[in-house]
């Protein structure tokens, strides 16, 4: 294998101009790094060009540090394959969705597959292509390693962290049960409950508020990329939404015997089961064993917002997370302030003292 | 009936001290109203007088213009019966989000029904109680107004207009199917994805998103007071229900097939009516038109978002959100301000100019 794996990447080659090659090239660039770009498509990689995320490849050139693969799922394989034949001493990654039978077509390929990483930045849009690329895609996003040779993977680690992603290692299985559970079966489940709103009345829909548009979000991605994704992760997804499916049952046979002994019960399992779920998710959600959450009134005026966190910043405070929560046109909103639980009580009663109006404060 | 449809209200009673109760106590206190408060829980009532959402009832005092039932839909029924033998000249309305069974009920009895309106703001939080309500509450939410007689409506509409609120008049069995399908069963399958977590590694929920935070966002929500709407709407809900579960079942068959000519058109055409139905929910609370979105990459010193909002203060811009966006431990992170579309070319400019780094414009 040719890259040392303490020689910084020098050169980058990234086949595939959409959101991801073309975020992956901007990044690069923007870190001095000589990116060239490829795609079976024409308009696309002059679109990339254009956009500044690397330029066409001189067959003539050396060979790159690395090859990144950024194709959609169903053909990755493939040209991970192809990629590895026609680059022989490139490093070959893929940033597909799915892992195992990309992994599995690879593996039984004649290609030298010690020089190949299969991984996967948890980053997107619901936009996609070029058009859509930021430079900062990965920034703070956790970025799946799965296999791969040890000075390969200290190569590409090193790759992702100095894009500011964070490199989190599963096997190519874990990764794929995993993003089934928290990307793929939510995503159908979305699609599937914003189904329902194609034939509602605009009275009906002008009732919407934040729960359904929450819920709902995801289902204006792409069918085309994600009818792909769903099908190289078959099995696993079916997995998971023939549980979801088994809870409706269980709520929908409650439901319409809603005068059953048994049926708020039911029900209340259902929810109390979904509070333990959410409350898993970390960041906002899975920080209360640490955090606590202060809701602060403000005025409807920029000003007041500075000089809150102005007043906390001279204290000292360090703001886990903010969240300014107010309805278009009102003159006063909130600002939730998460912090650390063993200061929170300290803080309210300095804000309190300053004249600060505090709405309430509990453990988030 | 005795209040003139043309005087303004003076004294408004409210029979449950919860979220709703309470926000209505403030706001309409804030604008001149007499406000006193009822809760069968002593010290759920001492909390919301605390709040200032309005005063214990002095049981000699004249009878309020209104009474306001905002107490659990199971009660919501017979809590306005009793509300209608108590006050003899007063107007009662309930708030309650399921309108069918307590119309019926009320109607089914002795009590003087022409003045009563049954009614449902779609306004609401994840956390209950006085400790959450807000004056605000209603600003810019849609309140349905259900069946009354003519008088009536015209002085409910002006009381929910003067909350800043805008009425839509639908029939209570519209009304139950119209939440059925854009407020309960969201509500149940957020809850039945979110379920799905409360077994996941942590490295599993290391990956989540944006999209399962948004789906699961509203699984949080008090099991307990789901319960009782989710089982006064059960058939309207379970016909919802039942048509998720058989798009679910559809994919579930064509991933358990998915080698079959037909799989991937059937993931498609289920996305592609999921695409459909997100485009149809009205704008988020109508500001497309007026509003854009800038994303600035900060660091994650509560100083520098200080330093932002100050910079901003200073130039006059004024912020109609705020929303932080970071992993938990991650060094950077984004806020992304929404503001006046007319203004924030200009302010992405000397932002940039001033050395803050634009992560992206787009209109939100």
């Amino acid at each position: 294998m040719t890259p040392a794996s303490s020689a910084p990447i020098a050169s980058v080659h990234i086949i595939g101009a959409g959101l991801l090659g073309a975020s992956a090239g901007l990044a690069l660039r923007d870190r001095g790094v000589h990116v060239t770009l490829e795609d079976a498509s024409p308009s696309a990689l002059s679109l990339a060009v254009d956009y500044g995320a690397g330029v066409p490849r001189d067959p003539s050139s050396p060979e790159p540090d690395v090859v990144v693969v950024a194709t959609p799922p169903d053909v990755t394989a493939t040209v991970v394959i192809d990629a590895l034949e026609r680059f022989t001493s490139s490093l070959v990654i893929d940033v597909a969705s799915v892992k195992g039978p990309i992994l599995e077509h690879v593996s039984s390929s004649q290609a030298d597959t010690s020089r190949y990483v299969p991984t996967h930045p948890m980053a997107g849009r619901e936009r996609g292509g070029a058009v859509s690329a930021r430079s900062d895609l990965f920034t703070a996003r956790p970025w799946v390693v799965c296999e791969g040779e040890p000075e390969a993977i200290e190569v590409i680690t090193g790759l992702i962290r100095s894009l500011e992603a964070t490199p989190v290692f599963l096997s190519a299985r874990d990764h794929d049960l995993a993003v089934a559970l928290i990307s793929h079966a939510p995503q159908l489940v979305s699609s599937v409950v914003a189904a329902r709103l194609s034939g509602a009345s605009p009275e009906t829909l002008s009732l919407a508020g934040g729960g359904i548009r929450d819920v709902t979000r995801i289902a204006a991605s792409d069918p085309g990329l994600w009818t792909s994704i769903v099908h190289a992760n078959a099995d696993a997804i079916a997995d998971v939404l023939s549980e979801v499916r088994d809870d409706l049952d269980r709520l929908i046979e409650a439901l319409a015997h809603s005068d059953q002994p048994g049926s708020r019960k039911t029900i209340a399992d259902v929810m109390g089961q979904g509070n333990q779920g959410v409350a898993k998710l970390p960041g906002k959600h899975g920080v209360s064993a640490h955090f606590a959450s202060l809701w602060v009134v403000i005025d409807d005026r920029p000003g007041q917002l500075a000089t809150l966190l102005t007043t906390l910043g001279e204290w000292g405070v360090n703001l886990e997370d903010l969240r300014l929560e107010h309805s278009p046109g009102a003159h006063v909103g909130f600002v939730e302030l998460i912090l650390a639980k063993d200061v929170a009580a300290g803080v309210e009663e300095k804000l309190s003292a300053e004249g600060w109006r505090i709405a309430g404060e509990k453990d988030s």
